[in-house]
């Protein structure tokens, strides 16, 4: 194990850290489709207080067939919109040979859920200094997801943030089944940040704020949730994705939860 | 189908609703062992202000070899400490045949979920003026659990409370995955009252809080919790089972949760 | 554990043995329909040179709405027809209630999937002198259901059966998944017969016989299959039933394999 | 979809077919130890009238902590031992990084379990003129295998044997359930020559003859499976290695099934 002991708070930005009092809400688009998308989106997370917008702009698709994201042209709105408004970015990078372009415009850098046993890339990730979000494996157990935490550790980084976003079980009525109890047992057995993503682990709107409050109450540091200005009109995961109405909704409602956790949300 | 459109609230008592604004809290011992045991349990749910005890008479237990409760004398010791403290009282009946007797004591009968889909037993309750809470088969689908609250509304009685315990999965670090989703969903588009057992969906005692306030925050109408004067002596169950200081955290925590969500505790 | 460590072999019938050198098919209906219907089966089996007759006169059902079964009609069925042709009734047992009724008509019991862990009913059957066909609970482990047959054990009978038929899992094409490995396992490591169901365990016709043998090559004592003169007729199943051509088929297939195994069929 | 609609049979060598009438056992050590492990294996297989040693040169492992394979020295062995004894070698490419060197030693490129979803890898060895062997994600859907296989033809490589090596389900007796249904229902309903591998499929020696026969019997067109000289002394997976005494009976048994199919073994 290379994992250390102590619980990690994980510096986001001078004023923003992980893992500590406060809780951080990562939305945005599944997808970059467009400027004008995530500009608007990207408008509304300043509006609302928040700090990180959430976009993907490489995306792993079942089929070859499927919009598979705007490559480095998406990266490039990430980080055009996030600068205007003072927004740290975080987006997956697929494989090792993408690493260093995703490095360069993104703060936080996601390693996905089929990705969570690609040792190469964790190696790759390991050796860089930025925060990582480690998505669990949707077939993955909790001890092998801190075995792959720690393949990212054994090169040196041990800025990892663990993000529970549902696991394949029997049930169909939902994409995934939102594991809160690893969110729980990581939040008090393990020393890195846990976060959780109620879009992916429900796949269906009407679920996401529902399961986005079990998340914090089981105590999560951070949610990871994706919003669309038109979630009827979205290349990839559009049932899934909150509107803006909703987004400010997700807010409400989690600051009060939050407070009651005695926590904040930022 | 046989099951109503319009949301049901369950009246236990006179003055006591399931499904309404309360959230209802039924503590007690996984199975009734003694008269002081009980007693204890009792006096301390009293004084926190709750209204029902739950404890098991009749315990189907993996190995035939396995303590198998206290059978009737269990069923009495329940209904006395209830009736010395005004609670209502909730527990399980193993078969048809069981059933007057347990009908008898009881006031909230409980379907185990190992028999969620023995019909003849649904068929019988199906026949009773009493709620019933059925409780989740630990591998069957949210459809299937809807399915066998058919089975019991086809008899007439629609006083039906189901209960999310948690499913089998892969996952081995905790005895079952609380699935929150199933809880918010049944809330949103069922008619009946839905609660959570954070006790089997973790089988570890440091999970039980946190796992009891994912399942509030989800939805749940209500929650059933394994509680011990002293768990490390307890017949069965005692690694999941709260001792009374954590029984009273508990409602603690709950009651500042609930009130975030608009919703007392009783 | 009341389980002998031996390995047992069940005798049938004076001259039929499960457990020993002869592999066991048991075919019939998903439900007993009608005497026409059942009279053509069983004397297929008979001119197949088999001489066991599945076939359901109580069928637990997911919806209280769907066909229950012809009741104590489809055992008298099973009774005459089985008469006629000197074949042995395997039916199932719903409830300990009904058990008497259904001990009379039928000569090996048939304890379903749903009620593996059903354990009044387990004691019941446990007191019988008759040979108990256990299925495995959809969703228990190996260990689960070997504590069931000790559950029956434990009340003197010995005479139980193993029948795997599939178990769910993530995978959707098929209804179940038949899983081998348990039948391998439990052959060389439990002293009971191990039956293989390729019916319940594929759901799909076009799997049936291709399950049918690698549930015999890997090691069971006998298959359960379901056969219908006209499966796209059959009042429940008929999407998983062989035609009576194709239970032709089977046993050429099975025969085939039976020898490769030093075994026959019977 | 660009996958053909047609039955393929891959050509492994002038005289060796995949999907045809043979069925091909590909046995070798779960890692590459030293020459001579690899020289006594690979001298058995010759024996054996076998073509094919398999043998992991990078090895992906939960753990950072243990052995990672020997690399590029591992793949020269291989090819040293296989060219002395006129065999093919299959091994594993974890990452595009790799793909050239290990296309310069290997024959047959195994993707592995969990890479099975790493879209960059299916790509780059769908742009190769090698038959590439995909291993089912252990907990991936046929049908995600299929869109997998559909990535690698998406970019012109149709020479695809898919092999089954097991899926993550709730039962623990055995490291993972065989999932033998798939193996006949792609067979029947897929393109490709479909393999299993009985040896990740249960993780335990005493099932890997009776799991090796259960496919065969399923429909498989070969075998993938772990042998070693002193599996007690294996530096990975020797719990579930044959040594070279039950590779020969694996042989035999699978010679006598496979002629009960009409194919036979190469």
């Amino acid at each position: 194990m290379n994992i250390t002991n102590q619980k990690i708070e994980i510096s986001l930005a001078p004023d923003l850290k992980i893992g500590g009092e406060n809780i951080i809400l990562m939305l945005g688009p599944c997808s970059v489709e467009s400027y004008a998308q995530t500009h608007a989106i990207a408008r509304l997370i300043h509006q609302l207080g928040l700090r990180v917008i959430r976009g993907g702009a490489f995306k792993p698709r079942t089929s070859p067939d499927s919009f598979q994201g705007l490559g480095e042209e998406g990266l490039k709105i990430l980080r055009k919109v996030a600068d205007e408004f003072d927004l740290l970015v975080v987006s997956e990078a697929l494989g090792v040979e993408q690493l260093p372009l995703v490095a360069e415009y993104v703060d936080i850098i996601q390693i996905g859920s089929r990705n969570m046993q690609h040792y190469p890339l964790l190696w790759a990730v390991g050796e860089l200094d930025k925060p990582i979000l480690l998505k669990r494996g949707f077939m993955s157990t909790v001890d092998e997801w801190l075995a792959a935490a720690d393949h990212i550790a054994s090169r040196g980084n041990q800025k990892i943030i663990l993000c529970e976003r549902g696991i394949r079980t029997f049930e169909t009525s939902t994409r995934n089944t939102l594991d809160t109890n690893s969110i729980a047992h990581l939040k008090i057995n393990s020393p890195f940040p846990v976060m959780g993503d109620p879009s992916h682990a429900t796949g269906r709107t009407d679920l996401v704020i529902p399961a986005a409050r079990a998340a914090l109450a089981a105590g999560a540091d951070g949610l990871l949730v994706e919003i669309h200005p038109k979630p009827e009109e979205a290349l990839s995961d559009g049932v899934q994705s909150l509107n803006l109405e909703q987004a400010k909704d997700l807010v409400v409602q989690t600051t009060r939860l939050a407070e009651a956790m005695r926590r904040g949300i930022a």
